[in-house]
């Protein structure tokens, strides 16, 4: 029973949800994977408790990992990369496997040792070198938006959150392109509100970008129909 | 905590999780309401069993209901109209309450005594006359599709739920056309995948449609955010 600790935001993880079942090969109901979802919307900002200004999020975090666990689930998934922050502080916290979102994309890159690749997501992902650090491991480097730049994408993610997708497309479509034209040969949608806002690209450009949701539900869908969660958590 | 008894069929679950977040006024995450979700796809089928001619779906639905009790879960959906044939069973194997999606979907309805409305589900929940019997109690008669009408209605249905829209639109556009034509004021799309396929449909149609899906998602949000759940479950 694969276990969802969602609700950051909870569009993102009824997302997430939607991209384990249109990646998952069924007929019918009982070809797809078994879930139980925790959409812990009352777990404190992320991105203020890592600025130092807000509430501490682990012991929401905790309680819904408590929820999943009473409730069954063999094998967890978290859609938000911020919340990746505390990933270990979180494995610590279960004996259940937390697959982890960057070793998801890491699996699907197809760049190659050398290239640079562009990341869109949060101030504190992008500060907390979440991607970076594992993306070195495979002889990747990184290259986020300016100052200026990642201002705007924090601007567009808010955007997303309160559901106003026009505006926040545009900003994080220019971002994404800068990023391209900076030489990065794949860009990766590393906060799971982007890919909602960018659905509706087109283009070179959508050849480029990285779905880290879709990267994570295909993941899980393979850690589920094989029983092999260990193997492809680490597989990175 | 809302619970959400899911999967039946997952995609609709996915369509009813977006209906909850779209329906609560929100401006961030921590606006929403926290949700648990089973999305017990391998739920026995519900219609082959009514048919007698498939396991009972009793056991896996009490199973996923115990999951959700262990996760917190204060008050319960289920997002599948068929499944509904147990709703007596399910609130008696659990002291959390259960909304009805057909007393959500009374709640919204704007037809006047008397009324013929329209019902597109499944042939479980036509034969067990599921909306019938609570619409009369409100003074409205029910109308259904013929036999060969219906018929088309269950293989739109499954069509869904292999991810077959386009000519399940079209089926269903001309199924609900028919019963407005036969003289429905109002017709429900009594059947969680049907929503999913209409979503496209404009114009006069569009107007006469009513969504239980949404109509529950609705309900949900009233309870979660009152915490007047039982007014509202028996407010029908």
């Amino acid at each position: 029973m694969l276990g969802v600790l969602g609700g950051m935001g909870p569009m993102a993880t009824v997302d997430f949800m939607a991209k384990v079942v249109r990646n998952t090969p069924a007929a019918c109901d009982q070809d797809h994977i078994p879930m139980v979802v925790c959409s812990a919307s009352d777990i404190p900002d992320r991105n203020a408790a890592l600025r130092g200004e807000g509430a501490d999020p682990l012991p929401a975090m905790r309680d819904a990992l408590r929820r999943l666990e009473a409730a069954g689930a063999t094998c967890i998934a978290i859609p938000c990369n911020t919340a990746h922050m505390w990933h270990c502080a979180l494995q610590y916290a279960t004996p259940v496997l937390i697959l982890h979102i960057v070793d998801a994309v890491t699996f699907e890159l197809t760049a190659r040792k050398g290239d640079c690749i562009g990341v869109l997501g949060t101030t504190s992902t992008i500060e907390g070198r979440l991607y970076q650090e594992r993306l070195s491991y495979k002889g990747l480097s990184c290259r986020a938006p300016d100052a200026a730049g990642q201002e705007e994408v924090m601007r567009a993610i808010r955007l997303v959150k309160a559901g106003q997708l026009a505006e926040a497309t545009e900003i994080l479509q220019a971002q994404a392109e800068a990023l391209v034209a900076a030489g990065c040969s794949q860009v990766v949608m590393a906060c799971t509100e982007i890919p909602v806002a960018l659905a509706s690209v087109e283009g070179t450009l959508r050849t480029k970008l990285v779905d880290a949701t879709e990267a994570l539900a295909r993941a899980c869908v393979r850690a589920c129909k094989t029983d092999a969660a260990s193997e492809i958590a680490f597989a990175a």
